[in-house]
């Protein structure tokens, strides 16, 4: 698989969304078919011999990847979305933000006890995000199998706050 | 294709966000794999062969919707989103709220003169989101082949908002 093909595919816009920042944008990705699409096979080669019985995409960059990965897959594909945006009975978990907290939730009935499920988004920073969506498999007495991404912000040691869990990430900036 | 199979998959949840609504939770649909899978099998009979350059889809279901289409399609993905998401440079254009007004923005960079575009989301009701994205289609001046959606809440009627474009559904409630 060519990495670089992805890599080169994603660009780079730097004081974004506030100076000295360098923000990834995936949207020239998914502009163009053969490199998303090579995604995507990445993601099916390293998780299709694994057992999963779900996959949880992170609102909103991580339907992108979750659902067309579930969907090879075969199987279901749950979402967690930020508070007030689901419509059932839901579990939620906090996160830090640079100032403040903020939190995501997932429906209840979405895990099953017993579950195995991989966390996916688009890119992991420092990590918050998805150490929560972990939590919310947890508080559903599901099992987290791993946690997949497209981006890897390798300095920023998101990875750390997911221990003991693996991390898989097609690329490392 | 079976649509009963779809249309049972979607959980009805009275009285959200407000009184009086009955929201269509597609999340139920997204842990049947079967009924998902279906639906973009549905999508892609309907589309595959039309000349589509590019598949446009409305933050943040209908990512859900559009992905997979697209890569099953061939097609490049732009996604529509929220005003400040995107990074680069956008257009911009507003759709009415119940109270107020609310927009909708594109990268100027994802559609080129001519292209072919369909738009996709999750659910039509009033129409006034599509209707809006629809702008931003036009202004980057390419041409919309339709719109498609999983769900029409057909008494809305917003589908007459899209005329003289084609306008697709798997569901009508």
């Amino acid at each position: 698989m060519n990495r670089d093909k992805i890599k080169n595919a994603i660009r780079n816009i730097p004081d974004f969304p506030k100076p000295g920042i360098q923000f990834k944008d995936i949207t020239t990705l998914l502009l163009d078919h053969d490199a998303f699409s090579e995604s995507i096979d990445i993601f099916c080669e390293e998780f299709g011999n694994s057992e999963i019985d779900l996959i949880v995409g992170i609102e909103s960059r991580g339907f992108i990847f979750g659902a067309p990965l579930a969907l090879r897959l075969g199987c279901p594909f749950a979402i967690a979305r930020k508070p007030g945006k689901l419509p059932a009975e839901t579990v939620s978990a906090e996160y830090e933000l640079e100032y403040g907290t903020d939190s995501v939730e997932i429906h209840k009935d979405a895990i099953k006890e017993g579950d195995r499920v991989l966390i996916i988004d688009d890119l992991i920073a420092t990590g918050g995000t998805a150490q929560a969506v972990g939590e919310l498999v947890t508080k559903c007495q599901g099992d987290i199998t791993g946690f997949a991404f497209l981006i890897n912000l390798a300095e920023l040691k998101g990875s750390d706050k997911l221990k003991p869990h693996p991390v898989f990430a097609i690329i490392d900036f």
